[in-house]
């Protein structure tokens, strides 16, 4: 009898850091201090801007009886392990302590919906994808009701610690909420777990966020998975849009796994003001070039975020959600600009309809909805055409995006969440309110990693959002003058003739460590404190 | 330093049935006759009707000193290992062997385009997907021409035999190409290898064609990817369209292993002939019913064949086709009927252009092109939003296709076509013209499987293509009154509220035997001779 996938991947243990096996008796030992900007300080007062290193100590009775735990925003994978992690770590800390999870997101909080985490709920999630376990969900904790009523909650429980896993703005709503609680005087330990599979979650500290690593290999596979599928057919371009959000970690990952012909990255976009039109010929161009030696095949790789680094796109989404709120669907096309109208003529009807229809009720264009990649080869195929290109060209359409933030972790984000989830005990049981755990080195196996605490506050800037300024955590775009970046740009032109693919294969979790241990290429892009 | 998946998989070596260690030994033994249909008897007079099985011999002197193959049609995972199969075969037969690969396809034949398959060449491409090696394409060998210039290209190689990898109509050409060798008396012997990922080239002889059951695992992985995100963000709708031609073979398998909450299977279809607003109904009905469960998400499959297996679709497509053939674009929707016309009304602008505008030269819709999975939800809204449903729905559309056609093969079909090429070597020794081969046993391990020899001629019937009668091998349509389809039956009902869903992880290589060995569900579908 052959076993499922399910419960071979459930069996799977891997290595364990030094830090993970001595959680029950970490204790903290100051590293350095950050200076916080004063806007921030003003508004968030009651944090603390130290980071500290831990370090083994005898063990000691702790404070610690009961914590939560909470899934916030989009899914990424590993969320079941960094569970599994804050399970094993408290049984370490204190056998008979407790694990409750908020039930979809922060909602959960709020409405104090949860359930128990026992062992025999947890163990057949080991190592799985999704955070189907307790759910998550957008709700912040922002307004004063709702701080209220989250604090009622953690009261009610008499919560020690509550860990919140999520990305830039649900690490600034637990620092937020963190603030709020030690005004309060209520001593609940909140700490944040870094999550987002755009990778745009990232710092001195924060070496990458936990999904990243899986969503980038996932798509890496696909996407070579059609490469090899284009150079045996050898007749479709393929035109492929890569989830990620307004930064390009993940399109640029893509691109040096598997090596497509040619990748548009936003930051790339922005940073030399490129045109739609001048997107539209680089692309037009490289299928000329490529017919000429006889290739009539492709692959182009479009982040999601493209629709907003571009100028003119960027320009009518604005003014066109402006003058559908102003003057109604109705009336809408006619008050828009000369320019702003010339575009939306250009663009297929099918996609007019998503940047005209599909709005939310104020007007807001949904910018997530829109077929960019459909926008652009349409634009292409009117290039081609204008051009007198008398070659074929036939182009599918993909796009790839949630089939990579619930599928099981790679084995690197197996390992992380786990001690991501164990690293958070260590900070809960030390008392680091406002904190995110910070784990370093992660390049090498885990007996070489170094966990860390690092004040959230300290990752926090002012940042307009509708006309307000708002303190949010920093998003971390890809950095031009670093690594993975300087690598692409170096090869970018000599793949658009020379079909150099690779073929990245399917995750893979059982035999030798170094098989299986691969970690991100964003690692290389780190910058030192 | 970590290995590549590509080396990884380079080194992977798996069991072997006994027939292929004995391959250069083996002789064959009379099985039984095949009746032949006397309409097709008259068309490939020179064919043979025996089915033969092999028993190993003493090794004896072999005529075989040179042999080609192609590729034929559509990419399908394993390809590359029937050559390595052919290469290693033929190297036990006759250690001078040589083996050429002719280029694109059947046209390489025809044009004598080809190049030396040589151990060093093929090394890199052991266990690897696609057929990039030598590429495919989809010319056929059929007029005097095209024959007369294959018969010369196999002449002037001194060809002792030609492996032609292909699906249903790839293999009656090769059984057309066989017949005609032999009016010409050229001792030249044309085998045939059952390939296609759409599963429907299967019959009592042929269990599985290779490539079907690497897609199906793909496609089930990448669904059940989708089902945990589902059940995690709670908020989505998936309608993901399934590739598979006319038969819905892929989407079964994947029903069965992912268990999405609802499938469609075209044989089910044609059967009950189901109405494009019954399919529309069932779907609404379901997303209603869930909404009363407090469930606002869940995925339907949608086979690609539906479109044509609906009967007002189906004649829409036919009478629209036929409009612009005689009327052209301009005056098309004017001669279209009254119930064409209202259903062409109904389907959003987008997907009447895919219908009225990207046609072929004469005037054919495209029906691969056809975004049916965006037809079906706009209909779902519509008639959500005529029953007044008030719930949420949101939904995004996917389809499987290009991804799973040239991947890494799974395990199965790794070994499978090993065996597949080795077995066709076994026939090139016999002098086995117009035959295909065919593996038994294929549910067990390779020590159980059986090699025999199919007549290609014992599987093929006449069929009107275009209005004229064509001999063509009889495409496998999932019978409804067989285990999977009955297994599927059983449990439909019951998907559709409850979230069964199971989530199958992505394909693995290394480890025991057991855990790796998975054959496809299509298997428990066979039919005894």
């Amino acid at each position: 009898m052959t076993r499922t996938f399910q419960s071979m991947i459930n069996g799977l243990r891997f290595p364990l850091s030094s830090f993970c096996q001595d959680i029950g008796t970490l204790k903290k030992v100051l590293l350095n201090s950050k200076k916080i900007d004063p806007s921030i300080s003003e508004l968030l007062p009651h944090l603390e801007s130290h980071c500290y290193k831990f370090e083994k100590d005898t063990l000691k009775a702790s404070h610690i009886k009961k914590v939560g735990v909470v899934f916030s925003g989009g899914q990424a994978s590993g969320g079941h392990n960094v569970i599994w992690g804050i399970f094993d770590g408290l049984k370490k800390i204190n056998p008979d302590g407790e694990l409750i999870g908020f039930l979809n997101g922060p909602s959960g909080i709020i409405d104090n919906k949860f359930i128990p985490i026992t062992e025999k709920l947890l163990a057949p999630y080991y190592n799985t994808g999704g955070f189907d376990l307790i759910g998550s969900g957008r709700t912040k904790i922002e307004t004063e009701v709702q701080l209220t009523k989250s604090l009622e909650t953690i009261k009610n429980h008499k919560l020690d610690a509550l860990i919140i896993i999520g990305g830039d703005d649900s690490n600034t709503n637990a620092a937020v909420l963190a603030n709020y609680l030690k005004t309060k005087k209520l001593n609940c330990t909140i700490c944040g777990v870094p999550k987002t599979i755009d990778g745009d979650l990232k710092n001195a500290h924060i070496e990458t966020s936990f999904g990243f690593d899986t969503a980038s290999k996932l798509f890496s596979e696909l996407t070579s998975n059609i490469a090899r599928d284009c150079l045996s057919a050898k007749k479709y371009y393929h035109f492929i849009k890569i989830m990620g959000r307004s930064a390009s970690h993940i399109t640029l990952e893509v691109a040096l796994n598997a090596k497509p012909n040619l990748s548009f990255i936003t930051e790339e976009i922005t940073k030399n003001k490129r045109t739609l039109a001048d997107i539209v010929k680089e692309i037009a161009q490289m299928i000329i070039d490529r017919a000429s030696h006889h290739k009539e095949y492709g692959i182009v790789l479009i982040p999601e975020g493209l629709i907003e680094a571009v100028d003119e796109l960027n320009s009518l989404i604005k003014n066109l959600s402006s003058a559908i709120g102003q003057h109604g669907h109705k009336e809408a096309l006619s008050h828009l600009n000369p320019s702003d109208k010339a575009l939306f003529d250009k663009i297929p009807s099918d996609i007019q309809k998503q940047l005209f229809l599909d709005t939310d009720p104020h007007g807001n264009v949904q910018v997530s909805l829109i077929e960019t990649e459909k926008l652009i080869l349409a634009l292409v195929k009117q290039y081609l055409k204008d051009h007198k290109f008398e070659g074929n060209f036939s182009a599918v359409c993909h796009f790839f995006g949630y089939e990579g933030r619930s599928c099981y972790p790679s084995y690197f984000d197996a390992i992380y969440t786990y001690h991501l989830g164990m690293g958070a005990m260590a900070l809960a049981k030390e008392s680091l309110s406002g904190y995110m755990v910070s784990i370093k080195n992660l390049e090498k196996s885990p007996d070489k990693w170094h966990l860390e605490a690092i004040p959230t506050v300290s990752m926090i800037h002012l940042e307009k959002r509708k006309g307000v300024n708002k303190p949010v955590i920093k998003k971390a775009y890809v950095d031009l003058s670093l690594a993975r970046y300087l690598q692409f740009s170096m090869i970018k032109e000599s793949l658009k003739t020379s079909d150099h693919y690779q073929f990245c294969g399917p995750l893979q979790y059982f035999g030798p460590f170094e098989d299986l241990y691969h970690p991100p290429l964003i690692l290389q892009d780190r910058v030192r404190d």
